[in-house]
């Protein structure tokens, strides 16, 4: 399946953000359920972050399986930003997209090509490239002595361009740079792109979707959404937040 | 607690590697109690990569969690890898520290310092520098136009020296490495290390010892242990390997 473009709604539990009466890890599907329900009109895909599912242990896990058949046959990333060594990257591999049935699935790049390869040849995957978070400047922004002095994101993308799968992949880039997505879109105007970071981190909808131009992305939206209320009328408020922002994103 | 030094077992589920008897999913956690027993009396950690659990869904979720217990007081290092935005990363933090009671766990350091300091903060660390596999040649050993043309991996060992946790953190550095291994020794004589790759990987036990000379190590090694027979000898082959390799270290 192609990867599609448009709203992607990240589904991150966090019970403390949600309305009393579904303050417990057992209400999560309940939660969602709802969310899914008002939202799927325009959402293009869901993203599951397994992050907010392991904190809640096997509970936990339960709900993220029970929450990733109420995402269906829409577009389902995994976000686990998963990748270790070759034998070990496959066993993650497995349980996105075998296990998960992900549709497309995160991978962290440090650990280099064998780590990724496994994933590439089981679904499509989207490389961290450049991260949302002030972190990013830590290190993905260092400026390599090889390849003209491009920062570390920008040959990371360079050397994954080269890298073939049986299942296509694209990147990772924080919308909270949208200067960075702007040269990114000039070098790869066709890359399927991951686009987090609009919302609670401070991006922006509209000049996201400016600064992407035309090529493929998916833009996360996950808080904004999910707890745009938590009053009685969280669902109301989640589908008129997520009906607004898909409208921000198309103009 | 202060991390320990010596031997290190793996305990990664590989069941096509087991003997006939034990090849499901659901005998895993006999099959360990018994690698385990064999063991305990030799091994200064164990280690448990999250991967090869999750590959078999809900239930090699149940047997993480079962063979976490298993564990019992020995040290526990939880290998997963992670790391995220900050919020998403303390999600995970609580997953391996609170969910998991891991004594250590290990990150990726990509996402930068906001996205490892929530495990800083919970508990002991290690940080991915020079990874065991071929692919960390791919951007770990790339030379940055920073820091006097060092290796990312160096640069990452550098500045994540200055980072501040409340739980004391190490690094990773794969034994197939013994001379970067030597040199992160003399610049940092007394940093905890995780070096996995002995056995099956190609390292060997003595020369990765000689290579870590006197400073605090855990000496990973997993398959050549744990599978050292697939047949009916296979709890004492075990044993017999991993008091070997714990002698190989001491010498």
């Amino acid at each position: 399946m192609v990867a599609p473009h448009g709203l992607c709604i990240g589904l991150d539990p966090d019970i403390s953000l949600m309305p009393p009466d579904f303050r417990s890890v057992h209400r999560i599907v309940d939660y969602f359920s709802i969310i899914i329900n008002q939202t799927r009109h325009v959402a293009k895909a869901y993203k599951i972050n397994t992050a907010f599912f392991e904190q809640y242990g096997l509970e936990g896990m339960q709900t993220l399986y029970k929450v990733r058949e109420l995402v269906g046959s829409t577009y389902c990333v995994i976000d686990a930003k998963r990748a270790d060594i070759g034998n070990t990257s496959a066993a993650y591999a497995r349980s996105v997209f075998t296990q998960l049935k992900a549709d497309a699935a995160t991978v962290a790049p440090y650990m280099g090509h064998d780590s990724v390869a496994p994933f590439l040849d089981m679904g499509f995957t989207y490389i961290l490239a450049l991260t949302s978070n002030a972190g990013s400047a830590d290190f993905q922004r260092q400026p390599l002595s090889v390849d003209n002095a491009s920062q570390l994101f920008e040959y990371v993308i360079r050397v994954a361009e080269g890298w073939k799968g049986a299942c296509g992949h694209g990147y990772v880039v924080g919308a909270t740079h949208p200067k960075e997505l702007m040269q990114i879109r000039e070098w790869l105007p066709n890359a399927p792109l991951l686009l987090p970071g609009i919302g609670a981190q401070g991006a922006d909808a509209t000049t996201t979707a400016k600064a992407n131009g035309n090529g493929p992305a998916l833009f996360n939206v996950g808080r904004a959404i999910l707890y745009a209320s938590n009053g009685n009328d969280f669902a109301e408020a989640a589908r008129t937040a997520a009906e607004q922002i898909s409208m921000a994103l198309s103009h």
